[in-house]
């Protein structure tokens, strides 16, 4: 069955682009390539030229993604759509995989299909979607928000501490800088959204997987938390008269660790709470924190722990924000619900991988994807590859290019299986 | 006794020089003028105009401080002399008049005494200390350290967050950037070292008193705490699995406030202790923090209480690597032991108080001061006066000009005393 078409795709190809993007990060703090830096903007114009090189026709739409198009011959108006995808942004002091696979398994996908002068009866459309990870505005996955019609008004008029709008920084990348309250126009046309991307945790590898079918990605929110107190001289304030904002942020940092990890271990599902980023004010060495600002980021398959512990917590602050004396505020900035894969894809996908020898399993996200927001308006599948003992958002992060490969010859395999050109013997 | 010499202090300047340097401030951080910063270097070369239109003589010395002096037409030499200082730098967001009032109360002691045409017999210097306040490189009182022979090689090649090294950062100011570990070479000549201050507590405030005559400056150390935990993916890594250096962190804040109340609740004397200044690495709101650095700011006129609260932190550190899996490290990066003002100084501050009519109490300082390091030199001592509410460090601090005023009186009044010009009926 696989014989011609075996979809190979390129280790050392795939190496190099990963190696090309890797040098595109803040220099003293690799690998970061946040959203609208400069050096994404630098990685955006280089992977429009990496586009352009096999052919696809770019333009960056008015949610600010990068799209680069294989037309099809047919010309029955107007076509139908395929879109991989996946985003190059990371976070600070990240990897050179997350999300980056994606996109490089997307232009292996072409590179076959070139190669073979393979006509589809659809248009593929390769896909940079903008700005996945989370952001200094409280939101992430920007671009699969717009093209699902899920980028509000409230989240543009967001600005960062340096005073500049989200809906600016959109529109600089390319885009509008509008909001999008329905789905991208053609949306009933996209017959499948395909993600390829390393697992972030550590299961493929321990268990000698090769391949990763996503069952469903956790629902997420994302709750600023603001406590207030008062500043004052750290040597003069007797301990007694004390309003120490950070004070009351460790009780309830501690708080949410305590609360994550019972209803973590009771759930049968995903269920993690993290606070990742603070900023203390004044944060001076000898003045009493006046103000701390944190981010709690919320992921569960299960909407009732997630209901439960913001229950749990809200009544914890209550009760530390009487014993400190300090204001504390909770409010969710972000929030998506828990999105299930397509069950029809997950099939092609464990057809491709038997079809070219490749071992699979059912496995459900820790992490949200842009599928998740794609998945609201069309056909969307993720394929997990294994990673380095499942680091992930950390420097260490590492995929071999082989197993990019293999993620990337089942993208293809899928593509030529819903194209009707590959059959599986399952099917 | 006070008839032709009562030493006039004029709130209307004093409130137009606390004005004037109040504007030399980070415009989005009011009121911030953080020692080797722009707005520093533009307060410094304002000062030092007013310094010479006083007809001070001017000079930066080898440690960076700002030196205006009145010599004494007494031609002896060596001639003996008399400081009177303070500090223009300020912490992060914070306050008018903490160091700003001394140095303006030294000023103003130069007006009166040039009004008077009044020959002193020794020299008079008006010192503006190079940088009191703690700084990113951990330490306090670059200026009085260097004076008294306190300033290390180690200190000095300490480098910020942005490489920039202390020593370098003191020759740009005017200095040297070399280490002390002698006194300045006439120290044996200072027959005293006076310093106004305001409280930064509220005990002359609510019990109507003008002048606070210091007793002694408690001992302050500070420590760096690092935590080092694995960062990692706040979507994928189960909380089981997690070594969070934020959780970690968190349980040490809690731990510090946790002695120090208890500690303080205990001790007679003054125990206090702060976190003040938290970094959290990489700080992104999908990332478990890996690292954080803390700085631990103790203060104790007790150093028995001071060994036993980091006994305990010690103690509750290990425990709490043990627990969360992170690594925790604590380093003592200054220290200064607990300084008593001149008996002989004081009383002589408390004649000039009645003298003039002015309420007088012994108080003990809750800040470190320059006074510290200089009493290990030279006889010195502090007048306190009232501030709104106690508040310092934080915009809302206040003194009213004439509290400023008075002060600065009862300064010019000592400094009479000790040069025999005036006599009190006390002596």
């Amino acid at each position: 069955m696989t014989g011609q078409f075996y979809p190979y795709s390129d280790p050392d190809r795939i190496k190099a682009m990963v190696n090309a993007l890797a040098a595109m990060t803040e220099r003293d703090r690799p690998f970061t390539r946040l959203v609208f830096s400069a050096e994404y903007k630098e990685a955006r114009a280089w992977l429009q030229t990496q586009f352009e090189q096999v052919g696809l026709e770019c333009q960056i739409d008015a949610g600010g993604n990068l799209i680069g198009t294989r037309k099809t011959a047919n010309t029955a108006e107007p076509p139908q759509k395929l879109i991989i995808g996946s985003h190059i942004d990371t976070v600070a002091a990240g990897g050179r995989f997350d999300g980056i696979a994606g996109v490089i398994a997307g232009l292996e996908t072409i590179h076959f299909l070139n190669k073979q002068s393979i006509d589809l009866p659809f248009d593929i459309e390769i896909v940079d979607f903008l700005g996945e990870e989370l952001n200094v505005w409280g939101t992430s996955c920007l671009g699969s928000r717009y093209m699902a019609g899920l980028l509000s008004d409230e989240l543009l008029a967001r600005s960062d501490q340096n005073g500049r709008l989200l809906s600016d920084e959109i529109e600089k990348i390319g885009g509008a800088g509008i909001a999008a309250t329905v789905p991208r126009q053609d949306a009933d046309k996209i017959i499948a959204c395909l993600e390829l991307h390393i697992e972030q945790s550590s299961r493929l590898e321990r268990e000698g997987i090769d391949i990763g079918i996503v069952t469903d990605i956790p629902g997420i929110s994302r709750h600023a938390i603001s406590v207030s107190g008062s500043a004052g001289h750290s040597g003069t304030t007797r301990m007694q008269e004390r309003k120490d904002a950070l004070v009351t942020a460790s009780h309830i940092v501690t708080k949410i660790r305590d609360f994550a990890l019972e209803i973590s271990e009771q759930d049968n599902g995903h269920f993690v709470a993290t606070v990742g980023r603070v900023e203390v004010y004044p944060n001076g060495a000898a003045v009493i924190p006046g103000h701390v600002s944190m981010i709690l980021d919320l992921r569960a398959s299960n909407e009732k722990s997630r209901d439960r512990f913001l229950g749990n917590l809200k009544a914890a602050c209550n009760e530390i924000s009487h014993r400190e004396s300090c204001a504390i505020g909770i409010d969710q900035t972000s929030y998506a619900g828990v999105a299930s894969m397509d069950s029809s894809l997950r099939t092609h996908i464990a057809r491709s991988a038997e079809g070219i020898g490749l071992s699979h399993i059912s496995i459900a996200s820790g992490a949200g994807h842009d599928m998740a927001h794609m998945s609201r308006i069309a056909p969307a599948a993720m394929i997990f590859i294994p990673c380095k003992e499942g680091l992930s958002h950390c420097p260490e992060e590492f995929a071999t290019p082989e197993a990019i490969a293999k993620g990337s010859a089942v993208v293809t395999c899928t593509v030529l299986m819903l194209a009707g050109i590959l059959f599986s013997s399952g099917t």
